[in-house]
């Protein structure tokens, strides 16, 4: 294993530590997806391959690789159990889009945009299945209950999301309900499963899932900021999704709260009724600056990246423990 | 458990002595559905409950707790698998409707119909997760491995139909694999799942699972023989589905195999550009009639049932049986 060089206490945060750190588990990890996502039904790996060749960053299973290691984990169980992680995350998206009828996903056309509605519905039920079935290979039910729980809290989170969305009556409180089930419980299973399959005692595998989360929470959060504050190119999808689709994300949350009656009335409009024009986006963004939403949301993000590197304090001092520290600082300094 | 009066030789062959058989289990069953399609998110169960109350007729929760009755089973853990069958299979029936943009579903309206595409996608997979959950709460890696399977080919199944949908190159053996993938496969598990749960010697599982496959090829056969050849009322879903989707199902390809250049021509307008107006049902169904195409499609749904039953001879002559003998042949006798 390559010993990646430190990053300078002055240098922006890196994710480049922590995939240096499990790059040859990563290799392995890259391989069993490409092998094990194959079908004789050839549409399948081709669909799966537009989303799962995109180059994402692997955040999901790079955790459940870097739980494994900072576990003191030696055998090859993680690489297997990374992959489904990827794959549930995988079909969880393709269906996202479909439900989100997005065009874009990391920079690229999306898969239903490509492929079709239909298609990615069903590519995501196989890979859903298929993760499942590489879960029973490996043989832990632990594991298999950890995914499995995830998975359906991930599916309540998402219906939960729809039902908020157009809703200015969400607050704050069903906001964080909401992304701690469709976001923050596969970060949390993703660290959960790289302690279980070291099968550390119960205390660590609590403390690596409690990382999870927060980890998770802190993730969202960044990315319903950038949605309003990223350039296009930055972020790898369309700017203002969340704005054209109605949803209630903590910088519309904090602005409508704090808005003035005729504010209020603006977010009505473009958020509950859907009317929107084409200068409204930039009217949001000019509210949120007003009152400071963007920054108070990465700000809160920030804290919670705390919690997440407190969780980690109860782990040795491994360079595997710094990396996981500073992709904490990473994910959050994507918000500034 | 009471003992159900015998068919007549003459009657018409019935479920009825397979539901009475199996009464006491399926009302524990439907217990166990509605307890555990239960979340915080109330769109979940009320979605979840048009489709599992509109009366279909269990009929693979009932072959998994049939088959475990017929293994001498004493326990109740068929009953919390049959559940599992059933959220698998309700969860494919969520997404099909989607996929196949159909408004009714046994009589009344589609759940996307009712309560849209995005839910009818997340709730499936809702459903689809919990029944992994109930699978890990039941603590069988095999019965895991089983439904897994079972789950990962009828998604493979569905986008091979996708794939055949409007291609009129599509052969009799094409369509013998979609059909065996996207529906007899969970026949199959369901009937496994019953011998494994009782813990029977590997043969009698594998000649369980056959069943289920025959069953389940037979069953499919006669639904595509009836969306053309059955009254509304009796479907339970719109006549003339498949034609208007432009699915090549076995009594459109004898038809096309058989058919004059001009006919030809028709099958190519009407299936492969979808071109369709309002007599050509009409034409279609008379051209089948012309070859003889759906009363074949009945009689090789006959022939396989045939199968279906000699593999149960080799189970004990009990009223269980007897009443799967007459379900598969209640199964054939739709199509006459």
């Amino acid at each position: 294993m390559t010993r990646p060089m430190p990053s300078p206490e002055t240098a922006a945060p890196s994710l480049d530590p922590l995939v240096a750190l499990v790059a040859e588990d990563m290799a392995a990890v890259n391989a069993l997806i490409l092998d094990r996502m194959q079908s004789p039904v050839a549409l399948i790996p081709q669909l799966a391959s537009h989303l799962i060749a995109a180059g994402g960053k692997r955040l999901r299973p790079l955790i459940t690789l870097a739980a494994a290691q900072l576990c003191g984990y030696r055998g090859t169980r993680h690489q297997m159990l990374a992959a489904c992680v990827e794959f549930i995350h995988t079909a969880t998206l393709l269906h996202d889009d479909v439900v989100d009828e997005s065009l874009l996903r990391r920079g690229a056309a999306s898969a239903n945009a490509v492929f079709g509605n239909k298609s990615s519905v069903l590519v995501g039920d196989f890979l859903f299945s298929r993760a499942f079935q590489l879960m029973v290979e490996d043989g832990s039910l632990r594991v298999l209950g950890v995914l499995a729980n995830a998975s359906a809290v991930i599916a309540e989170g998402e219906v939960h999301q729809l039902l908020t969305t157009g809703d200015l009556a969400t607050d704050e409180a069903r906001y964080l309900e909401v992304i701690g089930a469709k976001t923050a419980v596969l970060f949390a299973a993703a660290a959960e499963v790289g302690a279980v399959v070291a099968d550390r005692p119960e205390e660590e595998i609590s403390a690596l899932r409690y990382f999870g989360t927060q980890l998770g929470v802190a993730f969202q959060l960044i990315d319903d900021a950038l949605d309003y504050a990223a350039s296009q190119a930055a972020l790898g999808k369309t700017v203002g999704d969340d704005f054209r689709e109605g949803k209630v994300t903590l910088p519309v949350i904090l602005a409508y709260a704090r808005g003035t009656a005729e504010e209020k009335a603006f977010w009505h409009r473009t958020i509950e009724d859907l009317e929107q024009t084409d200068d409204d986006l930039t009217t949001a963004q000019a509210l949120m600056e007003k009152y400071g939403t963007i920054r108070e949301t990465v700000e809160r993000a920030r804290q919670v990246g705390e919690d997440a590197k407190a969780a980690l304090a109860r782990f040795p001092a491994l360079p595997i423990r710094a990396s996981l520290m500073e992709a904490i600082d990473f994910a959050v300094a994507r918000g500034y």
